[in-house]
């Protein structure tokens, strides 16, 4: 499955608002909506709390990872997966199921 | 519902390994098991961890806060709740639903 596919798998389910993925250096490279323009301290909050969760896990375990990382908030869901060399992050509407 | 029912029903949860409530400036205030030594660093990451998911909610949206904090590894789930003074946190076996 290439990349757009799996863009387009993620944007469709209901209430997902924005998808970012990041490189390993913080930077964006895709983004849905395409049109919108990203807040760049955001997208490098992202990228930092991505990198201080894997920390953490490490810490706990040097043989263990970090897979994912939900953030709920009162009225969104961010959801981060990060990667070898990325990170992709999408904001959803809603809390928790 | 007082502290120590509450940590009993989330203690008594299935995979439940360890619970451990922080306050607000980063100290382990109750711990289960209680036998167990903690970790120092590894209750400051969880800390810091906490305070730049809320940092990252609130950028976003100032009015917004977090409510909910989910780390998935390899091998074991961290789940954080922050509340108005302290944080709790839990770590499970096992990996998401």
């Amino acid at each position: 499955m290439d990349c757009q596919e799996i863009m387009k798998r993620i944007t469709t389910h209901r209430g997902v608002k924005q998808l970012v993925i990041i490189n390993k250096d913080g930077l964006p490279l895709k983004t849905f909506p395409e049109s919108e323009e990203l807040d760049e301290s955001q997208v490098q909050s992202l990228h930092e709390l991505a990198g201080a969760a894997r920390r953490m896990v490490r810490d706990v375990d040097p043989t263990d990872d970090l897979m994912f990382l939900r953030v709920c908030s009162k009225t969104d869901e961010i959801l981060l997966s990060p990667g070898k060399n990325s990170v992709h992050s999408h904001n959803c509407e809603g809390s928790l199921p």
